[in-house]
């Protein structure tokens, strides 16, 4: 499984990508890819795909894992959240990957043991894990999220949706 | 202009393709498009992405027209259909096409005359301009939202959102 985690954002999108070889789980790539708000939401929306597309083509990509969608505060947010989501169930699609999804609290469960864990207890769990990630400075929350979704992923976690496998 | 205008929906997406010239409106595609419930929403996802993709170059489109989305029942259903809605966005910068977005009510003020019109009285209209489309039979609702949706970003309905001008 070489794994690509992605916590989407209309500017700012954090992703890994983790292979597992046998009991050790290896990090290749890690980030956070900004969008200029300044950029119309078309032009963020096709910069995503193609970010994300190449990501997938260099690695090799197997599998995409991404949180479950929730309704925060905003429905104008939820619904561009969801404009990115739609953009990596098409690169799901285009490219045969099995896509999982993982509620928030499966996430933190996975991850730090604690289904309410904060984001800091989050990430110091994931610079832990992975030494010296953040040796450059720290890491954004939009990173250590998506390694976070990632880890979840590698260990275990219910997914609360496996696209592929439970619709086909 | 040669227009595109979709009401995107997860089992059935209408569309239209009009051309205005001169004073003329003419229709040279519509109808219905529809998904097997059956398949997995990703797949859906990707056939959607595949269909309008070919209709862009089918026609040599160069706008769009959808309507904004507004939250209705269930949350569920915005998300998904917000999905359908990101893929337009990035085929509209893949394609450097304009997209209009209008909201219901400009739509059936621009077709009706009402804002408050009924989707019979919204569809009577579209088929009355359109002589002969229903030959074949009655046309879904689906169809006749998204030729309503084309006739008022020809008609020159105020959209709410000009995604390329406004924002680049």
């Amino acid at each position: 499984m070489i794994l690509l985690s992605i916590d989407p954002g209309t500017r700012c999108a954090g992703y890994g990508v983790m292979i597992r070889e046998g009991k050790r789980t290896r990090l290749v790539d890690w980030g956070c890819w900004s969008m200029s708000g300044r950029k119309s939401l078309i032009q963020r929306v096709t910069d995503f795909h193609r970010f994300f597309k190449d990501k997938i083509e260099e690695h090799n990509i197997t599998s995409l894992a991404i949180e479950t969608p929730y309704l925060g505060k905003s429905v104008a947010t939820y619904g561009k959240l969801s404009y990115l989501r739609g953009i990596l169930y098409l690169l799901s699609g285009q490219y045969d990957l099995d896509l999982y999804e993982y509620s928030p609290r499966v996430v933190k469960q996975a991850v730090t043991g604690k289904g309410g864990a904060s984001k800091e207890e989050v990430a110091a769990l994931v610079v832990q894990f992975f030494k010296g990630i953040d040796k450059d400075g720290p890491l954004k929350d939009d990173t250590t999220d998506a390694l976070a979704v990632g880890l979840c992923a590698l260990w275990g976690g219910q997914p609360s949706t496996i696209c592929r496998q439970l619709s086909l």
